[in-house]
């Protein structure tokens, strides 16, 4: 078996785990909000109606309009995916050979990474400056000293919370020969999307997903935006049935219902607020600003964080110190009692060790 | 774009088609019979209970303990994917550098070529000797030849039914350096599985669907049985979340209560010995043995057939006539009642055009 797999592939690690059974779980920027019972209700009627021996529709038409209505761009510009992965994959195997250059920013999604190694590529991550701010210059740099095929930016960032500004994202897009992936997975949570430069950069293809604050991870819908032209060609690299009849009937009807579910929205951002002067209050952590559900900071009890609540059937996100970034911690907005329970034992971890 | 976009995609064409909507669709191998509606509702009732706004099970241990349970294969053998498109390109993104070879016997599944234009590799398809038998020896030679990486075997054959024997089998395993992986996307209906083969052969992949047989086309649900040893290696290439949590649990429920849906098996092969019989009797066309639920035959009325069908609202299978293959005709059995009407028109043509 060695003679056949690819070099690329060998020192990569397999993604085998279990899902995680915790009380409280906010290590995945899930929402804790189920899909409402009502409209779980509606897609079962729709299911019993719908022939499941058929395939499903290749090119999601009343998703494609439904996204038209939600996002304002034209159905042209917009293909589906099973969650950003997908897309991800699609972009590399249409415009990434091996030995290509990608750049991103990091600290930030670490699939971006794995996706390149399974592309042959050459992945260049830049290190952000201090406070956590994306080092745009050197990715600039990069980019056109080896004439990347695609740059990455995380609007917001995962897992920093950092926001770029509308200037950023320009400047970017004026110096680099690259496709630039604007990342909008938590988007919503932030409010300032791109998606109005589409008509001006036709490198520029914005990745968005229904499993954050749409709160549907498990139905793995994942969407791309941009001009027709980079659209085009990821259809030539989609498989034909790529996204399930079941996902696309369930996404249209969360489309469709948009206004009740993002009413949650709110609830997220004045969470977060609350959290974060918490936090700020105990003057233990490097925190950062986040334009996202979730909270970032470094610390030095960050282990002892994790192990404290993991203790108490709570699961948070962890990482472990490393060259590149200190002992960190993530955690995304639970439900309001979840959250006060989890600052609290945070608080508690705190004073012990202090 | 132009500079960005990798050469080996340029020329393919996007699969850019809605969903046909006719009387009676027989054109792509599905089961005319939907998904029971009792099972249906067992579905609801779980999705009702079920957290979508979650991540899926990243390994579908559930799937893997039903698949473990109707194939004899020990679950650390298996792995899932969005039809066997997903598992098809996981394959080749573990295993296929570009330039690399893929041999596989010609006409077969359209979609080894497109996966493996994707791949930037080169696809040697094997023409079929006469009376459309694979033409092995030559797939050997081609495969040794060349140090392929893979060596596709259909079985049964889509589209001309043909099957392969076990000792055909054994006897490409034997000779070639490569990955062999053996198509049973149609398995049920034939009978005779590889599977039991896996354990001598560590090169041997075998490719399933729920798509036929189980008249589960719509939700995408494909699985590779193999060595532990190559299905780790797929693992490694796997989307962490590639299977969404709707499909998941539809395919336990089917897979549960295969012994229901299954029934239709006898339905499908007497429908297709009695269909076979009658096109035989009309002694106008070259048809071919089936293993599978569909009909192939070659007839210089192909196109005509392919017309009068559409007419009364009837879609079936043509290829036409190429430097490959002469017009020929494919359609999968439907309904008792759907198939009498299918062979009545085809009978018509055939006497007006006498």
């Amino acid at each position: 078996m060695d003679k056949l797999i690819r070099e690329n592939i060998k020192n990569l690690n397999a993604y085998k785990v279990d899902a995680p059974q915790y009380e409280i779980i906010v290590n995945a920027n899930e929402s804790p909000y189920d899909f409402p019972m009502v409209l779980k209700r509606k897609f079962c009627d729709e299911i019993c109606n719908t022939d499941l021996n058929r395939y499903p529709e290749a090119c999601f038409p009343e998703l494609l309009t439904e996204l038209h209505a939600y996002t304002g761009v034209p159905e042209e510009g917009i293909i589906c995916g099973s969650g950003s992965d997908e897309l991800i994959a699609m972009i590399n195997q249409a415009f990434v050979n091996p030995g290509d250059v990608i750049v991103s920013h990091s600290p930030s999604f670490a699939m971006y990474d794995i996706w390149a190694t399974i592309a042959d590529a050459r992945h260049i991550r830049v290190d952000d400056l201090p406070e956590h701010v994306p080092d745009i210059d050197t990715m600039i740099a990069e980019a056109c000293e080896h004439n990347a095929k695609l740059l990455y930016m995380c609007n917001p960032n995962n897992p920093t919370g950092y926001t770029f500004s509308r200037e950023e994202i320009i400047k970017v897009l004026d110096a680099v020969p690259s496709l630039v992936i604007l990342d909008e997975a938590y988007i919503e949570f932030f409010g300032k999307s791109g998606v109005d430069l589409i008509k001006f950069y036709p490198r520029l293809l914005i990745l968005r997903t229904l499993s954050k604050a749409f709160g549907l991870a498990g139905i793995r819908c994942g969407y791309a935006l941009g001009n027709k032209s980079i659209i085009d060609i990821l259809y030539k690299v989609k498989g034909p049935y790529n996204l399930n009849v079941l996902t696309q009937k369930l996404a249209v009807i969360a489309l469709k219902n948009r206004d009740t579910i993002l009413r949650n929205l709110e609830i997220f951002k004045a969470e977060r607020e609350k959290a974060m002067a918490f936090l700020k209050a105990l003057n233990a952590f490097k925190i950062y600003p986040s334009g996202s559900n979730f909270i970032y900071f470094e610390a030095p009890q960050a282990e002892a964080i994790y192990e404290a609540l993991i203790k108490k059937d709570i699961l948070i996100k962890y990482f472990k110190e490393s060259d590149r970034q200190p002992g960190s911690i993530r955690f995304s907005m639970g439900k309001p009692q979840e959250n006060q329970k989890i600052l609290a034992i945070i608080k508690e971890v705190v004073y012990n060790e202090a």
